[in-house]
Formats: structure tokens, sequence, C-alpha cells
């Protein structure tokens, strides 16, 4: 097993190595090598997504990312930017299938800005397609109209095959669950969301056992808020899953601690933290590793199917909870505050 | 004075009626024509947007709106849905300045699913553009591609100038409040949504007592859960404002209050509840009439320039709900429950 470790920027290389900490204390033997990615790989190498660095996670059984993006490459060309280089290593690694779970740890339930009886429990699994829309949609730009003004283009476009295969990574992770499907839509005024209903129903027919239902983007934005209990797993888009998932991970109040898989047809995938880079707080040893660690866990229940190892660190990170140990973005009084490595080394204390 | 009346589907033609309830006892000689949009239209005239709806909405000084759509017009082909009729009168009168408020009113406060904490004071003025965008660009549709598999593709476009109105617009009215605008946009990826914040820079220079900021649509979603009560007025594109007006609009926890208005270049508008047509509960005299109400209050305001008489509607409906009214669907322990007629005539007697 080799994982290619692309720490990035801002926060990213402190909270990787407390991931790489608590794999190497599995001592299951996992190969890691490390390399720049973002701003980092703009420093290296001048680009975001340095040949090197798709080259290692090309020929790696999985990739553990940290964060990319800092305010100081704002001013860059766009195709330099930090984004660009998580846009490139996502479609370059064919990663279509993006898995971010919304869950409330008991322990911290008093961090969201909801009521505890509307989101006690919460556990939705948002499945978000990541390699195509209007994301990736040819044409695009800025151009100059015959009148002289500027118009920006962007397109939605969504073939049947692509929408097939998010389809049965949904089905199939609900079959593991609750056995619920909400698919998110705007099909009474894009065609591109009619034709993803369309694809949906009937891929939902190989799956008998699980209930789907279908919901447009702006209602499952309120629901998420009203209701968010009543989703089990959710399925959509690129840029609707953009939304909503950001929306959902911060029903829980800490999304320090929600990790993401990002997973091609062959559960090859891409491991990281949902939150960002948080440039502001970098090197300063107080960030929340838990995102990534859980990260991790991700990574050995999808790629390497190795459900008690996933587990294990599960647990170990609901333990240091348990014990009170809590980074500063999660602290409540009377808890142990910790900084970033000291969260890892619980942890691993854990384990 | 001269408004066309649209009661529309569902609870619709209930709670139309409570607003010209309330209209007429103003006493301020508003004349009123109805005719029949959505599901209603397709009945009467075999087109959700009959022409001579569209001929009289034409004429008249404001358009009042109920609800379209109910799930029986589900099976009908895309043009001649309910939805599409509004979509095209608010292409037809150019009515591109959606102006959603998220106004949490302190009796209902408990109606949240947020901690009062949280939204207790929330006012929010969400500035949606509504006539362009992935809505109406073209090219759209469903085809079939060589390989002979279907593929959906909807066009996002903006031009300078539409992008201008609307921030003029945002502008305008953040003058009149705290002088805080937020532009949303998703300028990381979307090179369209790159111009809009462009353009936000330069009519910002306009309006040097007011303070822009941008947001990325997915960050936006997440604030408004975390601290909705940083934003004061947010403009944003059609597409990210339907997600993102709605969202809003269920941290008050009561979308049956909110009203909106659509503008066009000349304040001529378009007035209409934000929730729907809730055909599950039409004709049973339950629906909450006071978003449609305070909706003809906007009309006084934006299309007749009466602040005095937009305002004593707005005091009725306060007063009203001071006297503990409540309809169902805010209905608490202690209050007095009233259907939409009663409801209408309380705010009536509030006048
Ligand atoms: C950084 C940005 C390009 C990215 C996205 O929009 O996909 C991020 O928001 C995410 O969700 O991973
Ligand atoms: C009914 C639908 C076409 C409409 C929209 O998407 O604009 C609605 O959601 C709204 O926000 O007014």
């Amino acid at each position: 097993m080799k994982i290619a470790v692309l720490p990035g920027d801002g926060i990213g290389p402190e909270i990787v190595a407390q991931a790489v900490k608590v794999l190497n204390a599995l001592n299951i033997g996992i190969e890691m090598e490390e390399a720049p990615i973002g701003g980092a790989g703009y420093e290296a190498a001048g680009d975001p997504l340095p040949e090197a660095t798709l080259a290692l996670a090309k020929s790696s059984d999985a990739v553990l990312l940290g964060a990319v993006g800092d305010w100081k490459y704002d001013k860059l060309e766009r195709h330099l930017r930090p984004e660009r280089g998580l846009l490139r290593i996502r479609k370059e690694l064919n990663l279509f299938a993006n898995l971010r779970p919304a869950l409330l740890y008991p322990e911290l339930a008093s961090a969201s800005t909801l009521k505890p009886e509307v989101v006690a429990g919460l556990d939705i699994m948002i499945v978000r397609e990541l390699t195509g829309d209007i994301y990736f949609g040819q044409p695009r730009g800025i151009s100059t109209l015959e009148n002289g003004e500027r118009e920006g283009i962007n397109t939605m476009r969504y073939s049947e095959s692509e929408i097939r295969r998010i389809a049965h990574v949904a089905f199939g992770i609900a079959m593991k669950r609750n056995k619920k499907v909400c698919s998110v839509d705007k099909a009474n005024v894009l065609e591109t969301t009619e034709l993803w209903r369309q694809v949906m129903i009937e891929v939902a027919k190989e799956y008998p056992e699980v209930e789907l239902s279908h919901m447009y983007v702006d209602n499952a934005a309120m629901q998420l808020i009203r209701a968010p209990k009543q989703f089990d797993v959710m399925v959509t888009g690129n840029i609707f899953g953009d939304i909503l998932s950001d929306e959902a991970s911060m029903l829980t109040g800490s999304i320090g601690m929600l990790p993401s898989a990002s997973l091609d047809q062959n559960n090859k995938g891409m491991y990281e933290p949902s939150h960002g880079s948080a440039p502001d707080i970098a090197g300063k040893d107080i960030a929340n590793p838990l995102a990534t660690i859980l990260s991790a866990a991700m990574m050995l229940r999808y790629s390497f199917n190795d459900e008690a190892n996933a587990t294990r660190i599960e647990n170990a990170v609901k333990k240091a909870l348990a014990e009170g140990y809590r980074t500063a973005d999660i602290y409540t009084d009377g808890c142990r505050k910790v900084g970033c490595a000291a969260m890892g080394d619980a942890v691993v204390a854990a384990l």
C-alpha cells in the first residue's frame, strides 16, 4: 500500500502530519511519499499541480491531502492559483465521487447553531459528483460582445453515463446505511438536471430495497435547516453538491471534525478534510487535525478495504473526545485544551 | 393605480383574497383586475401564461401574484407546466431584481430551528438577479451524443450590463439600510462570476459609503447558518439566489411570513409570497396569508412610492401578531388559532 501525501498550504502540513502519525502507529506497512500541491506546488515548481506530484499520485494507491489555498496567491493568474491544482488532480485521477459525511458527535452537539433536538444524531452522507457539471463544462470564459460589453459564460453539462456512475455510488452506499437516497436537482428549470432525474429513476430500479426521492435544490437548502434528520444519503451534481455539502457540514457546528473522500471507478481515492486551509492560523499548532485523521480512516475503508483499522481510528477519535481533549475550535469549558500535535498524540494514545 | 391580480394555484386564490381585502380596506383607489396564471392559466387557456394575462400584466402598474404549481401538472410537457408561466412573466416584464427579505418577527422567534441568540433580530435583504444566468441561457436542452448516450446542457451567462443594473439595485437598497453589501459568487471556479465580481467592484466605487465584501457561494451557505446576522444586503445571480434566499428564509422558521418583490428598471413590479402553492392544504382556509399581505405592502413601497401605507400594513401585521392571532403554521400554545380569512380580517381590523 502506497500513499501520496500532499500537505498543501496553510494548516495543511500540520494537520497532515498528525494523520501520518496515526497511520504509522497502526503499523500496517503503509508506504508514504510527500509532494507539494496548491500554493506549495507553485512555490516549488511554478505549478499548483507539479508534474512530479501528479505522477506520484497516479502511481500511488491513494492520496492524503491537507488543504490548498492562501490569500497571498489571490493575485496570480487563474491557472496558477492553488484551487486549480485541486480541480486538476480531481479530473486527472477521475475522482468523480465525492463523499462528504455530515455527522454530529454527541460530545460536540452544543457547537451547532441549531437547536439540539433538531440535530441530535445527525448522520447524512452527501454524495457529490466531482468531475463534471459547470466546473469543467466547455465553452467557458469571458469574451467581448458585439456591442463592446463583456460577457461571462460557463456550461453545465452531464452525460447519462456520468450520472449513472454517481447514482450507483449513492445507491451502493445507501445499501450499507438506511437505504434512502434523496437526489437533488433543479429539474423544473434545468434540462441537464431533468436528465439527471431520469437516470436516477432508471438506476434506482437496480436497487429495489432503496427508497429514492427527489428534491429541488432550493427546497433541499431549506429542508437541511428545517429537518436535517430526514436525510440519509443525498446525491447531487458538482455545483449543488459544493453548496449543500458545506451547508450540511455547518449544521454540525464543527467542520473541524468532518473528513471527505473522492473516489474513482476502482475505489482509488483522495482523502482530505472538508474544511479549508485556514492560512490565518497556519503554523501555530492550534488547528484541529481530527478531520484529516478521520479522512485517513476513510482511506483505509474505501481504498484499502480495511474496515477494522478504519473503525479503530474512528473509535480512537471518539475516545480522545470522550477523554475531554479539544482543540480551540471545539473547546468548551471544563475540557482539556490541546494543540494540533497534542491532539494527534491523544488519538495515537487512544488507538 | 392599476394592479393585475394573479391568484395562481393551490393556496394562491385564498391568500391573494386576503391581500386584496387589505388593499381595499386602505381605500386609496386601487383598481384591480384578476387573471389566471400557472396551472390555472393552463386550465383556462391551455397556457401557463395566457396572452390575456400577459397583456393585463403589461398594462398594469404592478402585479400581485399568489403562487403557481400543483403536483397534478407534473406530467405535462415542460412548456405547459405552471413554473413556465412564472419564468416567462418574469422575463417578459423584465423583472430582473428580486428582493427577498429574511426577517425574523420577535413573536415567532421560537419557530426557528436555530438557537434564539443566533437569529434574534435577523434582518437580511437578499437581492437576486432574476432574468439571466443559467435560468435563461442558451444553448440548453437534452441531446444525443455520437456514442448514442444522452447529454444535458445548460448555459450560465451574464453580461456586464446585466450585472451592473442588479449591482445598482443592491447598493441603492444598502444605502437605505446598514450600508453593507455582500456579493456572492464562485469566482474561483466560474469565469461568469469572476466577471460578476469585477463589475461589483466597479459599481461599488459609485457608492463610497457602502462596504462591499465578496463570498464564495459554498461559504455563504455555511455563514448563513454559522452567523447569519453578519449580513445586511446579499446580492447574487439567479441560481445561487434561488438557493440562498430559500436557505435564508428558512432561518426564520416561518416562511409563511416572508414577502418578495421582483422589479424592472422603472420599479414596476410583481409581488408574491416567498413560499409555494402548497396544494396539500389548498381550499382548507388554513394557509397563512401574511406573506402575501406583506407583499402588497412591498408593492405600495416600491411600485407606488407610498411608504406611509406600506408601513401601515406592516404595522397592522405586527399588531395582529402581538394580539396573538396565528395561523396553523406559526401557532404556539397560548395563541389564538385562526384560519386564512380570519387572519386577513385581523389585519384589516388592526389597520
Ligand atoms: C476550492 C474549491 C475549488 C473547491 C470546490 O469548489 O470544489 C472547494 O470548495 C471544495 O468543495 O472542495
Ligand atoms: C418555481 C421556480 C421556477 C422558482 C425559481 O426557481 O425561480 C422558485 O423556486 C422561486 O424561487 O421563485
